[in-house]
């Protein structure tokens, strides 16, 4: 794998348009903090496979368009060449193009949208890196959340764009929580996978394989973390008796997984310390989903990934403590 | 007093459990800023007092079990020794769990509630003290308000925990201004005490009177201003022809209590010129609580201290133009 | 002129009187960034006039009120003399001034209103001064508007102000979209004009072309950026299909107006880059109007400037990176 991996990196270092699909695909794989081509090319798959299925092709479009406008938005103000080279200006511009056409209708405008959207998701990347920073944390997909909320809410007051005013109180009864089935394994199973294939906006058991042998591919404990992120937020849903139908759909599972992945192995090395504080931003990720739907369901807009963004940035702020204690042994 | 509080410092140190009570009533006096274990007793005192006359001991039980919980997991963090020791990881949690049983029913998962919220509080105080400390401020009562927020939010969307939607629009009547009463003095002093008791949820005289009597205990000045900015409040609110109700009850006026403790006594040394400048910040408080009712209405959650906090950050931020000024003499 | 300036500068230096209406000036020709006291007399001009003309004195008279106490309250707090000369401290309370009563109706305890808003606006400039320099950023209108949401917001709950409860959801059908109008030449120029007034919350010609000669005269690359990017907006408004009337009122334009000339001039050194770049912020400061429009619907309250304060501290945010790539050459 590595070997073919090198061979890859070296026809791309030679080659223009290579290195430009090599950049968006990172881009793609980014989305799960991984820095790999091939898991981009896998995480793209998927999506590709639950759109067709879903009869929303132009959520394929849109996501394409949208990591194209921000690779060349990012090219164009000349960032720093070895983080783009990760795909670190990709994937938030990605999942803004997965993002618009899912909750908009594909009017001509729309796609105005997505190329608007994936070039401020740049700016808003390196705007947010740079505050970020600060702290010694990552931007995460903030850019993705923040952009996607201001033109989906703007969609409201602009006819080219649907233009349907936001619901504001009328969306109550959505909210009416239910107290969960007996749980069954076969929904229980289904409800853990859509938990990972919605990070990418989609619920499909296949993309959800797909999503995991990227991971898998680039990171083994990446994979782990996001099943058991799965498992533990479905769980924790089902506990506190959230409704069945949003803990079956994954919709009460994605941030979590990100959750999991990110406190689990990217910003801080593995152990049975590092995994209990995993679980615990895990859990207060799912009821964090919980409090972000009813706040945001006035407005007529997804909470997206903001908690995801909220608890790890919250998690992931002390930081210090819990590597220094375990730098101390034990 | 010093004497006695010295062998009682001399006795904890020998023993475990005894310094393990002595952090936790240290945590309850840190709710307004003392570090005293005598203040905290007779803080958690008064709110037994209160509970009980109310017929809501969950209140105290609650109270008790987030303060523990937070604690615990403050030393599971292995957070610094002598914050600890001060009570500084403690007040989040227990406001957290004297808050969740005033706002939900007392369901049996209202007890998993209250321990994740105080382990949780202690999470987001140390990345609120990161973030605060660049600019030289505190944390202050801001984990106990997001905490709870979250909490209460996500409550509307667990049928474990109540379920009941928020009332979006339909608060609107509660907001309906009064021209007040004219000022009897008998209303005008039970809404200056009750005002001091609402920093801890709680609308008792006997309560607000041991509230006071521990803050005189650690600083009596801590204890003036205490006073001072109670009838500000109630001066102030009424001026602007807010509710008579919510005055005499206390609620416009606990957030303004603390923003001038803090501001005259913990942040800036005391003098004419702070307590100028404490009296604006406390004045502003009230508008703020008003303004924060108003726009959490929908969301059928409190402000809490919410108006504390943004409103002495505010004035905490450019501390050090007063204190310059102070340095030059006059 | 700048003998005629030095003059002026001359007779200030030796007049206490005169040096604090020249502070006072500067204040108000701040609000679009120029430290030039004649810029600052043609503003109030044209506010004079726009006031006068809509029969609404008032609003003068807040505006002047709010300087005054903004000023006022700065030299209290002994801020920086070179900033407190250039009026850094008094367009915050100069805006908050001019908004109080145009939102609300001039009730007695209004002009404490504005008094007090006028000094809390020094506070909070002077603390959002010192978190934004962390990232070199400034505080720009920030102060102004979370001054006047504060104000606004509970002047909902306050008899004496008002004291009439927010829309909450009523507000829909002011949200509803229309397919813009064919393109007449007249009313494009009225909405390219009221673009610019309404930066001061004004809806007249003439006060726009004051304004316009007001910024001319200290910088004419400030009015012409100000003149695009009203141009731009009115544009993109009318191609997203914003409602008509709103365009024409200059209502999604003024924050562009302010980003534009924020972007282009002032903040960034000019060229083409710095052009194209600062066109992609004012577009999506439109997108941004119009999401806080919709967003702040239920709560009652106006966006103001805040869509300019969000989308200029995001596109300003990465500023290293165009500079740095400015002084790359080409």
């Amino acid at each position: 794998m590595t070997a073919r991996l090198e061979a890859w990196q070296r026809r791309c270092a030679a080659s223009a348009p290579l290195s430009f699909i090599d950049v968006n695909l990172r881009g793609a794989g980014q989305v799960m903090f991984q820095n790999h081509p091939l898991t981009g090319a896998l995480f793209i798959a998927a999506i590709a496979w639950g759109s067709v299925e879903a009869g929303a092709v132009p959520v394929l479009v849109g996501g394409l368009l949208g990591l194209l406008s921000a690779t060349l938005c990012a090219m164009w103000l000349r960032v720093d060449a070895e983080a783009l080279a990760a795909g670190m200006y990709g994937y938030n511009g990605f999942l803004v193009g997965l993002a618009l056409p899912t909750f908009l209708e594909a009017a001509p405008l729309l796609w105005v949208y997505v190329v608007l959207g994936g070039a401020v998701s740049v700016v808003i990347t390196l705007g947010t890196a740079n505050v970020a920073r600060t702290w010694r944390v990552a931007a995460l997909t903030f850019p993705f959340v923040l952009t996607t909320w201001i033109l989906l809410l703007a969609a409201a007051a602009f006819a080219g764009l649907g233009g349907e005013p936001p619901p504001f109180a009328d969306e109550t009864e959505v909210l009416a929580p239910a107290l969960t089935d007996p749980l069954d394994l076969g929904t229980f199973v289904v409800g853990v996978l859509f938990s990972v294939s919605q990070v990418f906006l989609k619920a499909n058991v296949v993309s959800a394989l797909l999503f995991l042998a990227g991971l898998a591919l680039a990171s083994p404990a990446a994979a782990g973390f996001a099943l058991g992120g799965a498992v533990l937020a479905v769980l924790t849903a089902h506990l506190f008796g959230a409704e069945s139908g949003l803990v079956s759909a994954g919709l009460l599972g994605f941030s979590p997984v990100l959750t999991a992945v990110a406190l689990g192995t990217v910003f801080y090395r593995p152990g049975w310390r590092v995994a209990a504080y995993a679980a615990l931003g895990t859990v207060f990720t799912v009821v964090s989903q919980a409090a972000l739907n009813t706040a945001f369901a006035p407005l007529g807009i997804p909470a997206l990934t903001a908690p995801f963004v909220l608890c790890a940035w919250l998690f992931l702020l002390p930081q210090q403590h819990l590597q220094g204690s375990e730098d101390a042994g034990r």
